[in-house]
């Protein structure tokens, strides 16, 4: 696993930024990074060829959805999970502990691990941590991560707790379960918005030693003041040469915020779940597709845009679209937002090499959560 | 108008068949073509880059629904149908008279025009051949349609007489109407499946002097045998120095055949239809790709297949797309379909300017009839 690592290749003088190298079995990725979601096993309503062309280097699924559909067997016969999904850079898998706790057809758990019913036909499972790594191991994304409890928000203390313990534990079991060398394992530090627990989670996952470390349990509902306040405190405590990444988050004001603490990684489906409903994100904020206002618009959905979308197709003809329930409206939204996402982070890497990250992004901030809340 | 034509490079041998180019304000298109549908100004599923990409060099708009959706005041504020598609490449809008005359909602005919309801809202709308040729100068496709009434199979033979009356008055009035000078306006004969009023049709339609001559109201229920023999018919008597457009056909082998008979162009939903029900067109016939038969296949749709689908997406993985309903199934499958119908177009291109158009035809037209019915 000598290869496969994260190196820090620069840090802002105003704030906690870091601009990295993230090496994988897959290729290298530039990190701050923003992860496309692909669920199962596609970025809804696009090709992997427009996928790449929107700028991005690494993409996340779900094994929870995988393992259900179409089955781990059945992508480890058709050559892994980057032949199925015909994406050649690198891919992150989640560990499905963040669906499982969020199902309602949940049935059991306990510290050995989870009993739950599958959405799709109620069939019967169960998944402990040496079985998400195997499955994950067999799916064969670049980074994998490990079994983990998310607590609810807001949840008891004794269940925030006893989710922090259990992620521990896992975590250890899924370090030892780790059977393939191609793949890095991430841990998950828990802990809800108690910072105590944060450090202790932290601390913990840190002497078992994971590739990166994950801050996971947030945007659950806590809002972004006190997202950010656990972000900040957790990737303080994390180890500088491993990288950090934020799952499921976020708005642009919430990456940008992540990344002024130290956060290298990000993955949501923000980009794509808004383009299916019109909503595009501009620089002067969100622009909804299916207003009448831009019946007859023969502007872009935002000048200057680089994006297949923008530089092809007017908002009178998205508009249309939406309108008449033809898909490209939905693909050519979920374009823009893609591309806007990984603008994004561009500017965010190249302000952190010019060291002027501080300063730009205290205003960027500023002006994202005004328009985007 | 005198730089928009047709005209004829080479004649086959051994069949009717004729290899030519379409000169139209938009560029040349190579004959035999093949038109994919964009029936609400979008390729079902596809952008204009993927739609390129498969080959194809002018694709197909339907007035009926443009006029009622954005409605053609919007498509003009947007530039025009063109810039609506993001498509600079040539365009043929029908008149809308076939989606009228398939309404149920139609609620009045006669020898001025029709009225006829909204199927969106419901709305009464009036339409006749000035108005339709109108509609279609505003649209602005390189080449547009006369408006004319095509009737029903079987229909009595007073029905099919006051249609081709109809369709051969409202052809003058279509000619006379016609403002756009850089548009072709094609004539359309109907008649049926009887020859010789498709004759008595097809020579007013030449007297009167079109860009183009269409063979209308086919494949409407007739079958492959009486549809070909008509189109024998009609092809022979129309002008050799005008492009011959045999409308909504075809299966390959109704391709095939008509090509055979002198055919220049054609259109048809099936690529785009078929392929988001996850049918694929292949060389050794249908494939259904929810067949669980393809669930470990790591083959694509087709060996040695060219197209974006086929070089990057495995058989299992376009089986998984159409079993979790992922939209990518059916844009996967569509492209291949195109891609499946430009190289059958390319390949007859091919063989006619080889000379070897007759034998490669009839070996093709028997496999195809085998395979697709």
């Amino acid at each position: 696993m000598s290869e496969l690592n994260f190196s820090l290749k620069q840090t802002d003088s105003g704030s906690s930024a870091r601009r990295g190298v993230l090496r994988t079995a897959h290729g290298d990725v530039q990190t701050p990074v923003f992860m496309p979601v692909g669920t199962a096993a596609a970025i809804k309503g696009t090709t992997a060829a427009q996928v790449e062309e929107t700028g991005a280097e690494i993409v996340l699924s779900n094994t929870y959805h995988l393992m259900l559909r179409p089955g781990v067997e059945t992508i480890e016969k058709l050559g892994g999970i980057h032949n199925v999904m015909a994406w050649e850079k690198p891919i992150l898998t989640d560990s499905g502990g963040y669906q499982i706790f969020s199902l309602e057809a949940l049935t059991k758990i306990n510290d050995n691990g989870v009993e739950f019913s599958s959405h799709v036909d109620g069939k019967n499972f169960f998944i402990d941590a040496k079985i998400a790594t195997d499955l994950q191991n067999r799916i064969g994304a670049d980074i994998i991560m490990c079994f983990d409890q998310c607590a609810p928000y807001p949840a008891d203390e004794k269940v925030l707790l006893e989710a922090v313990e259990r992620s521990i534990r896992w975590a250890g079991e899924c370090k030892e379960a780790h059977a393939n060398p191609k793949q890095m394992l991430f841990g998950i530090v828990q802990g809800g918005i108690d910072l105590e627990l944060r450090s202790r989670c932290a601390k913990e996952l840190v002497d078992i030693g994971f590739d990166g470390y994950a801050i996971g349990g947030l945007s659950v509902g806590e809002g972004h003041e006190k997202m950010i306040r656990t972000v900040e405190h957790t990737a303080a405590i994390l180890p500088e040469d491993k990288a950090r990444y934020l799952m499921g988050v976020g708005t642009p004001a919430d990456i940008i915020a992540a990344v002024r603490n130290g956060v290298d990684m990000f993955d949501c489906v923000l980009p794509t779940r808004n383009g299916r409903n019109a909503f595009a994100f501009t620089e002067e904020g969100p622009m909804r597709l299916r207003n009448s206002v831009h019946i007859n618009d023969t502007g872009p959905i935002e000048e200057g845009c680089d994006c297949y979308c923008c530089q092809n197709y007017c908002r009178g003809a998205l508009r249309h679209y939406f309108n008449v329930k033809e898909m490209l409206g939905p693909i050519l939204v979920s374009l823009h937002n893609l591309r806007f996402y990984q603008r994004l982070m561009s500017a965010i890497r190249q302000k952190i090499e010019a060291d002027e990250f501080a300063g730009w992004s205290e205003e960027k901030l500023k002006k994202y959560k005004n328009l985007y809340h």
